[in-house]
């Protein structure tokens, strides 16, 4: 099934990536400032962009190595039964992030927009670590003078 | 077989973006300064990156709706056989650019940092054409603390 992957090596620990992807105010300083619901495994994870937004069950945790989200809900509609996963590996004196949204169903337009727009997101990602501020939504970065 | 797609919007007429992916003056706007030997189909383009670097066979031009380009020569290894091409469709006032890079034997962390990388040559391709400069090599954005 088509998949989209990314990959960042962000100067840090694997733990500080691993609290940005598995606490509300990790998550809010990367990909959307209203995210609520992140915990332990079975956690639904609410993101918000303007009101709507996908939620996500926390499918598997391996603290400092993985976290795996499966979608949950009904929207967006093409992402019905994809799963995301982060997997960490430290080499030297970064850490890796690589980064999957695996299960669509087909590639599509918006499967592009998303594939850019994930990548928008994980520099935000690498930011919020490195500089101190991301870009999550309402400030992140245009790929579609439509959003 | 494995591929990366990417979608932007650019505020511009398919022409512009066209000329930014035919010519070399365009191309070194965006990707690598360092690029010569952009023409007709059959062209072989030669993106250099500090030296080294990939060589693109132009194998499709469709003027401001379709470019295509064959991999060429022996570097990366992982690029042998693989393709690139740029789909263009105006909607309203912009123009988006369908990417894809596709023919990959399999997945790999190599094909994951292409994947965030050409996203991050793509946004390089927006703002050379929006705002009147990209961030081509050697100014591009880095993803991995050894590139």
């Amino acid at each position: 099934m088509p998949e989209i992957i990314h990959r960042v090596g962000i100067a840090c620990s694997p733990n500080e990536v691993y609290n940005a992807l598995t606490t509300d105010k990790g998550l809010s300083q990367w990909w959307t400032t209203d995210t609520t619901g992140a915990g332990a495994v079975g956690s639904i994870i609410q993101f918000r962009f303007g009101g709507s937004g996908p939620d996500f069950e926390v499918a598997e945790l391996q603290p400092d190595l993985l976290v795996r989200w499966k979608h949950s809900g009904e929207m967006p509609g093409p992402w019905i039964g994809t799963e995301v996963s982060f997997q960490l590996n430290k080499a030297g004196s970064q850490t890796f992030v690589k980064f999957a949204h695996s299960r669509w169903k087909e590639t599509s337009d918006f499967m592009a927009h998303c594939s850019t727009k994930w990548a928008v997101f994980l520099l935000s990602l690498k930011e919020a670590i490195e500089q101190g501020e991301g870009r999550p939504y309402p400030n992140d970065v245009h790929i579609d003078h439509d959003e």
